[in-house]
């Protein structure tokens, strides 16, 4: 499996926080490494994502970009691919496959997109042509990139969770 | 395939409009038929998801039930089974196969989620004890009750999206 990035753009910081905050918390968990922000300067999200990989494990990046048209061409000038995800695109199954094993930047963006993302990305996939959140299109899309093969299992944060029939078991450290 | 309710507890007004929103927009692409919100009443948020499932199609029905405690006994009484979506819980994906065809509540908690959730609920599940969103959760839960077999494919809406390489196609009606 290629690594992967995820890419916010246009992110507004009074209307899309919350919203931010859960597209990079769910990149991390269906393993993506690395959460890069752009448009408004957010310091509050990137430092919130950052406790949450540190206290739960993993090791997930976050960066802003203050261009993210720069940042595309950059990494397409390193071999990754561009997926970006919009309810116009075409199928987001038969996209991951295509992506098979490559390293993959997956573009979210809050708010109304430019047009020249749908240009820089390699691939325009919808989850389902049919609205609903990024934050489910995110999901649905890293599980399938991952082919099944399930999400990170981290065991080296300062927390963690026991699974369990009808309450919160959560203990410290990693080998206790 | 039972019919899936998706049942949001604990909705703040001034907080959660938008993840809520994100929420029941995420239950009808995914195959439910039916959002109940429960917490604060909120017209608004109603409304714009009655809006959505009259202009892209399908028969997703939204409504508020003021107590949830009630409003899963009177479910479980009819023979449907509840499913709690929580970070503390057990394995979603085998939990989803236990459930088969069966009508499913699924419940997804904003803030923190009273005790007795816990207890009334016949299954809580996790999508990796990992922190990130509802939404993402939600999204993940219900395509594994549907077992791989695909969302609905809705052709009743007054406007519906033609798959496109890099642009935005959207024509209106249902046989054009």
């Amino acid at each position: 499996m290629g690594k992967i990035c995820v890419l916010r753009i246009g992110h507004r910081r009074n209307r899309d926080q919350r919203v931010t905050t859960h597209v990079f918390l769910a990149a991390r968990a269906f393993g993506a490494s690395e959460g890069v922000l752009s448009g408004d300067r957010d310091e509050p999200v990137l430092a919130g994502i950052g406790k949450v990989a540190d206290v739960w494990g993993g090791g997930f990046l976050v960066c802003y970009a203050a261009d993210w048209r720069r940042f595309l061409i950059e990494r397409k000038s390193a071999g990754w691919k561009v997926a970006h995800l919009t309810m116009y695109g075409e199928d987001f199954e038969a996209g991951a496959k295509k992506l098979g094993n490559k390293n993959v930047v997956v573009v979210v963006g809050a708010g109304k997109v430019p047009g020249d993302a749908y240009a820089l990305a390699d691939y325009n996939l919808a989850v389902t042509n049919q609205p609903h959140s990024e934050i489910s299109a995110l999901a649905l899309f890293l599980d399938r990139l991952f082919d099944g093969r399930g999400f990170p299992h981290r065991v080296d944060g300062k927390l963690r969770i026991l699974p369990n029939k009808c309450g919160k078991v959560v203990v410290r450290g990693q080998n206790r």
